[in-house]
């Protein structure tokens, strides 16, 4: 049985997608049991595998993540991470305050011993392959180049034990791919990553972002939250413009009735909400940030994602792996 | 009579594709005179309005950027740049290697007075409006908060007196919408633009990186060439997509049929040969670099950016306008 704390506060939807999601969630998964962490009045469900946990703060999605994680102690997002620390639950789920949530995973559930900083990781879909792993995706602003080799290191980890995919590919995200190009920063991560016993494949532009390329690519937080802003939104564009033409006369309309099924298909291949959750790798305990805008599809399948993580011991394996690399 | 020099050896499909776009936009603009340098043989039209200039090097596109133009002085990219440092062209369009445009342009038309850093810049396509001016896209790695602040200046001049947009909005790339987010740079920057006369909208998330809510979106040369290749490769992915299902049986096909017109608009509005080319601004001259892909098709847009460029002096009212501001 995965026990699961979720926080039914975060998010723009919240609270009550999160708790459609949380019930829903429940009704899925037979082998998850789910700790919910609300304000009063956050929870009016009734189900045998859910325990509503009754807060009387919240973190607001513009508070200061590191004062607000200090302050308020017993708000539903610091609660339902200390449930992790605790051994209460063995994973969370939020929407909500991303900084916060790093906060909180920092200093409540903390760092793995050797790992400088955390990072903020997702499968993204690519046209050929399986999906590719962006990390960091803003846990961090400013990074360095071993952290940025150690995120490397964890996606390796995580493809190969979660994901089965052997000896995955690392592409270092660059303005270029000679090995003249780049900042200060990709330059010197070049040399790590060339010298390391990693899969690594040198330089990667963001051509290639939704490819299929590379299985791990990695940036500092950054760029990296910059580049999945920047697929999501040229992706929204391009859908919008899609639905105009359909629209457009009754020809249009027409053929659009006969490649609906497709189209939403595709759409559903670029949609955030099936991606699962984005877990914040590097800490001691599972912590799963969702979308901001999760509805309860998006927390079905970050609760998804925290299951396969507990039950696959991914964290145990990064400790066994890092640390025989990193000595 | 605008007189562009053109750069026959640069880009991919160079020179054959170069020489046929110098032929095709001599054609369309009769107000064009062009300076085409390149090596033996890679010219063999016989236009009134071209003027073959033979040259013996060629700059490759992995050539280190500084040390080629100090090198190769007889290459078509230094000499076609010298033409109009010596007032014998107007303007200089290459999809050559960008680093080495870049110094060309600073060793040999050098700066304006005042002007830190140059940028290469663009208007992307949006989805309302009439497109956003994207800089620096990548003629720097690293920038400080001034030069940022300098890219602002000037493309507001250039928005408002080459595309008549009055007062244009300038959004700093961020990885939030919150005045606590980003790195020291975009701090920094954000403290220069609120202080500065611009109309400045705050921090800017890629999310609306087609939307068209600002005109001008201003960040530093390695996330702007980041973004703009983000944009294409999910462009392309999705378009690609997009070709599968209209092929995926008989039924889509003929759907396809139908709709075929209005998703050729789209594809064009995604096509980066139509955009034109992207200006190095902060020049005492008009460098363009053109995509390194392109094809005849982007020289002639190219070529027509460098004509419209000319014409309308913008140069001189970069100079007048940036020189009044930093005073």
């Amino acid at each position: 049985m995965a026990r699961i704390a979720v926080d039914l506060m975060g998010g723009d939807k919240a609270p009550k997608a999160i708790e459609k999601g949380v019930l829903q969630a429940v009704e899925t998964f037979e082998d998850v049991e789910i700790l919910a962490f609300g304000t009063k009045g956050s929870y009016s469900g009734n189900h045998p595998r859910v325990t509503f946990i009754e807060v009387t703060e919240k973190i607001e999605s513009d508070d200061d993540p590191v004062r607000s994680v200090r302050k308020k102690k017993d708000s539903s997002l610091v609660r339902a991470v200390k449930a992790v620390a605790d051994g209460e639950a063995d994973a969370i789920v939020s929407a909500g305050n991303t900084g916060a949530l790093m906060s909180a995973g920092l200093f409540v559930v903390k760092r793995i011993k050797g790992i400088e900083r955390p990072a903020i990781t997702s499968i993204i879909p690519t046209t050929a392959g399986q999906g590719m792993m962006l990390l960091d995706m803003g846990a961090n602003s400013e990074n360095k180049p071993n952290h940025l080799l150690q995120f490397a290191q964890m996606a390796t980890v995580y493809m190969e034990n979660i994901e089965g995919r052997k000896n995955p590919s690392v592409g270092l995200i660059n303005n270029g791919s000679e090995e003249i190009k780049g900042t200060e920063l990709t330059k010197e991560t070049y040399q790590l990553l060339k010298n390391s016993n990693l899969n690594f494949a040198g330089y990667f532009e963001t051509r290639e972002i939704l490819s299929g390329t590379v299985d791990i690519a990695v940036t500092d937080g950054f760029t990296g939250n910059v580049v999945l802003k920047t697929i999501e939104g040229t992706s929204m564009a391009l859908m919008s413009e899609l639905k105009k033409i359909m629209l457009r006369n009754p020809i249009n309309k027409g053929a659009a009735l006969v490649l609906k099924k497709d189209l939403a298909g595709l759409k559903d291949m670029l949609d955030y909400r099936q991606f699962g959750g984005a877990p914040l790798m590097g800490l001691q305990g599972n912590v799963i940030k969702a979308h901001g805008s999760s509805d309860e599809t998006a927390i079905v399948n970050a609760v998804k994602q925290a299951r396969i993580m507990v039950n696959s011991q991914t964290i145990e394996k990064i400790k066994e792996l890092i640390g025989e690399t990193n000595e």
